[in-house]
């Protein structure tokens, strides 16, 4: 029988690096993470409603040259293992040590934190490669400057490419738009993606209630177990990034169009939705581990049955054949004609009653 | 035995459409969902005091010639999977991409949004043919504007025809009164028809109740989870009308006459009073859970104690006639001339007294 | 034995009687419950702190003399089925249509409007025979105006009979102040009413926990289900009750003397704790189903022990019994002059150590 | 074996004593609860920082001539039940009727009213002579007027003799202070000794779970189940109270001095402590529920593998004594020299093969 | 097999020290607590940007002539139960008897209070020496005021040294800022500790789940109690920290600059990431115990299988043998030659045919 592999979600949803710099200064820069990438990558695209400049792999001088043009320039940084490049990188572009921090522990919880001239915000993109497996969620923190959006990525996502292409496209809302519609394009495309493992996630949990339904298997409570962690992880990421959301449709600053706040209430309407479908299967799930449990006592019930209905019948009827295995020199019965014949219509009259009994308490 | 057809909710609950767009530009039209209906139809009727026009199935053209007139427009489409239609409709009554995008993902959760010069408001109208059914939802789209509403369809519902019947009559409210009242009727409509879904479900949980109780059929526990599912689809599409509700009875808009503020707060308290009530189902819901779990240990019970009766009974008595089966050369027992009578005695004393036993301990 | 009558409250619980209405246009004057009287009754009393007059059962006509004069008036309207003369009432009286709705649909969820110049409350008055009988509710509904409050009634209750005492009474605070402390007298008798109920439940709750405790009656579970539905529907009564006397309290009216404010806080604070009675209880009440399963695991224990008892002392002796009742040629032990009376000794001391060993493991 | 006391608590819950007045006006003079003294005894004390006067069982004259002088007066009334004297107290101090009613209502919610010139604050003082008994609960209901404190209290309780020796230290706060610090003085004394309540209910909780782990007794549902009432007394107590503390702090009024603000704020703190303490002990207690179900199945799980091991070892090998024991004609094996030898090894290997395969189980 | 340690939790969280002082006026200092130094010791540190000085074990003289200096003064008191010194030292310094009070009682709830010239925190540094351990809680108070900083320690805390070491440093941010740096900085490191105790409850949880899963220790479920008792600790320690901060990041005060908000709000942060880890772990433990349940279910279940497998096997084909063990005198089976031969085959078939029926069952 194949085994599902549990996961070791617990671990996972208290780590936040914190630990590993417990008595450090605040603002001390350490990775904390897994290393997804061999070295930090500086990709730059430059762009107005007329024209488009894509440069990959820039050193940081080069970066830094196009951080106070009218247009509106995407910094992508890929990598963040390398603390010393990431310490200059903070230099160059401005960034407080803390938000640096927030930056490269990639235990940080989703959050917002809007700055004199700056909005920083750190969420995490998710992906699933099938309903078995672990959730994988790469931390992206996005800082938001006047004609300026830097992203940190933790590693190259495939997910982002969509966003390169619809850029190409000089007519698109995003070529014609700021640096703010790029910031929600980003955030709009992160969550989008939590709705497919949400989707996978409902999926899997109607496939458990088949399982348990239909074949009662033994998996069932494993794989209970692990879409609860599922949820308990998308949950971690999900619910403070609703109120980062709610801060930015609630902002009046310069960096965010109070034309494009429709995007970002759209986005958390998309939030909200993922949120209530994360309840919903909290609840459906836990109610899968009772129907589950349901199962086995009705297993052990019919066990229970069988065994009683042989028991019952039979026990008497030994007893009886016992009697008449004695050796007692006078058992008038062993000698008349047709006592063998008798016992055994006594007997079959006595298995029929009990039968007749079961069927009455509809046990049989 | 008929099998309760289980329902593949979990699914459900968490389709969104958002997961097949994700990748794409926002306000991208995708038609999500199934086909309901094999063409966009539009139909049309202006109405004042004293004047009702009603036109079935027209074109585009012609529905645009009625947009600015000073009486009560309603323009119905019914159908959302022709995108071009949809995209031609949103360009001709000047509708925003997103609100596009949200009219043809039929996986929206419900919503409102406030915008310049019209309201949006998107919700499920539900019907469930029978108590065991799936309940069926259909997003109707509502776009609010000044003399003017329009209404999006999955499919032509008979639950609307009764508003084309009011309209007819001269003196109706409905007829007296401007498009905001119409909204208001159209939502008020769709709110009346959550409740017969909702006394269905509670006349299904009394009759669970009344099978667990009465004939205790194993069939109740995939009826109580459908119930569960229910219980939180319609959860998923009442909980955020609220909130839409909440938000008009607060608008200070031209668009929402402040007197018929009055309206709007009594569809408020319906969908109040269906929250309150599915809130007391998911509880008595629950509750069937362990009523069902204790039947069948009941039943356990009886179970185990008929068997052990049965087992205490016997065992020590045919123990009894074992040893007076054995073939010892000196038992002296075997040759008293009443030996066999006595033992009978003493076999029909000990089953006495176990009875006894079982009396008191009240078994029996 | 006597079979707890179970009650069909999930029913009732989703009654609101909308359904019965859909597709109707809001408004319409529709009966919604059960007719409790034969016709509608009109009673009226206007009083000062000089005089009284107390008319019975008047027409219409008659009391609409009474409506705008500088004394309280006190319609009080009994028999809800005649929907003709409620509506001609609502045009003297001049409710709308709504109002009356609310009035006349007896499933309505308690509520309260402020309209401009009355102020309309609805809420229900309950009594419960005895602890085992279903709770009994009649909507009551007020419309309190300047100088004049309207109530109507379902039928004709004696707890209101108090209030028409206290009515004679010339130096009572009742006589003396005006409609809105009449208004406060009638909910403050009917929140009152609320206690006996709730106290009535807690005696019952004592009384389940005793039978399980002592007895471990079977019928534990029905009356424990009877509980939660009594609680869920006293909930559903008093929750909204909540806030519609905080509006009164926080209400700034004409309608109401602010020097009153201290009654309906009162109310408020009497609400407020069979609110929490009600919450204690289902807590204490979903406590005992487990109280309950716990017994039926004890007793299961129970059974089993003595089943294993006795077939663990007397399987293996079966056994040696039936060694001996073997019939090979050759067993020397049968020959043996004390065979019979060692094997005797042996079984005994196979019994006796069994029985150690079961002491030892406390099952004795 | 000694039966643990269980506790008619429901009954407590749902007291309010409005039961045993409906129907009668409001603030109607009656004593609701039990007679805890024989007769009402009014002490007063009278002090400055220089003078303090003690005076016992004075009469209602003499009470009245202090009521308006410049030093701090608490009037101190003992014993509930004499209503005429309480009607003539509420005459002479100026009490609202419905102060009166609250104050004899010794189920009265604990709450806070704010009057123009005085503040009226009921609260339970508790104690609980050992571990398992019932938590006892006095009314303190406490009137704050300018240079004059009034309690009211059911008996004579021990712990307020603490503020009289304090008052007797001419340096003492409580000496130089107002009445709005006695005041204080008087719910932190109160308030102090529900800790004690909540200290013992620890160590209850703590000796259950011993109990269940070691023993794993049979009282320990009931005890358990007392755990869980005294707790929501307790909570029923503290929690309206803390509304009440924090509408103190928040209050602008002469009768508290601003300064004292910081005694009410840690009398709050505490009160939050409680109640906190109170949400643990009610997750821990109900969690010890779940353990003792545990400890069940596990020893049934014991039972029924002793049973399982003895009966598959011994049905088999009986059967085979069985075959033996036949009386056919022609059974070589009876016959062969070494059959009774060699049975008797083949049934040691089957039992020796059952001991291992439980071995394999880790049944054994 | 080592058992598990269960820890005294419940008395833990209801201690509060208030028991031991009822009846004292407040602010009685009394030492309430265990006590963890031998004596009050006093060391002092002042800083700027340029000098620092660091004095070891000073007197109270010492220690006031630094009190108003425009350098930061850090004060670190260690060693509580000294209450004379403590006295000496709240006057010296200006303190409230009311903040001796809570300095003292170690059982204090974590708490901020904002006086006029300074302001005080109360807190627990926790550590937590190996997994299966208690956790250790140390009380901490901090009182900040213009240029001073006073801590008072329960005992000397290693974790406080990497605070010296970073003072040490000149060019460190906390040598250039004021004493509101160091008071964010103490914060910052004792919540960074609770992250490591988190982490390990992480890592228990998902060990417990391995141990259920596959061995299925009986030790589970103390174990799950353990970490259900941290988790209880931690959220009583965290949860009021959460408003203390929520107090700090709103406070306009002189004492906190401005611009260091930010490293407040960072601590905020992760006390909130703290507070949901506990959330989820509370969730996922007390998961953890139904899964053990169902462990039990399961084993139970293959129990009375194969109790019922044999029994079922054997039972019926004892009571053939035990038929032909009868001695009627006519007994005409018993004389067929091949008897013995076909009554065997008949047997093997009942036992195949059970066997057969088994497997259909999916039993064995």
């Amino acid at each position: 029988m194949k085994t599902v592999k549990r996961k070791k979600t617990a671990r996972k949803l208290g780590k936040a690096g914190a630990a590993k710099k417990a008595g450090m200064p605040p603002g001390s820069l350490i990775h904390v993470g897994t290393i997804k990438t061999d070295r930090t990558v500086i990709d730059l695209i430059e762009y107005d409603g007329n024209e488009i400049l894509d440069k990959k792999d820039i050193d940081l001088k080069t970066a830094e040259s196009y951080l106070n043009t009218s247009k509106t320039t995407w910094i992508k940084v890929t990598g963040l293992h390398d603390i010393n490049m990431i310490a200059k990188l903070g230099e160059v572009f401005g960034l407080h040590a803390l938000i640096l921090e927030d930056i490269l522990n990639t235990g940080q919880r989703p959050k917002i934190d809007l700055l004199d001239d700056h909005i920083f915000l750190t969420m995490k993109a998710i992906h699933k490669p099938s309903a078995e497996d672990e959730i994988a969620a790469d931390q992206i923190s996005i800082i938001l400057r006047k004609n300026l959006l830097i992203s940190f990525h933790e590693s190259s996502l495939s997910i982002f490419s969509s966003l390169n292409e619809r850029l190409t496209v000089a007519t698109s809302r995003l070529r014609t738009k700021g640096p703010d519609y790029l910031f929600y394009a980003i955030i709009d495309l992160i969550v989008d993606h939590y709705f497919s493992v949400i989707e996978g996630t409902g999926e899997l949990i109607d496939d458990i209630e088949d399982a348990i339904f239909e074949l009662s298997s033994e998996e069932a409570l494993p794989r209970i177990q692990n879409v609860k962690k599922d949820l308990l992880l998308l949950k971690k990421y999900i619910f403070p990034l609703r109120d980062a959301l709610s801060t930015i449709i609630k902002l009046e600053s310069d960096l965010i169009n109070i034309d494009n706040h429709k995007y970002f209430r759209d986005v958390y309407d998309h939030i909200m939705q993922i949120y209530e479908s994360i309840e919903s299967y909290r609840d459906l799930n836990s109610g899968l581990k009772d129907i589950y449990l349901s199962t086995l006592s009705n297993k052990m019930n019919e066990v229970m049955k069988t065994l009683t209905i042989i028991a019952t019948i039979f026990i008497p009827l030994t007893f009886i054949a016992g009697i008449y295995g004695m050796n007692f020199d006078h058992m008038p019965e062993l000698h008349f004609e047709y006592g063998y014949f008798v016992i055994w219509l006594f007997m079959i009259s006595v298995a029929v009653l009990m039968i007749f009994y079961f069927r009455r308490k509809k046990w049989l």
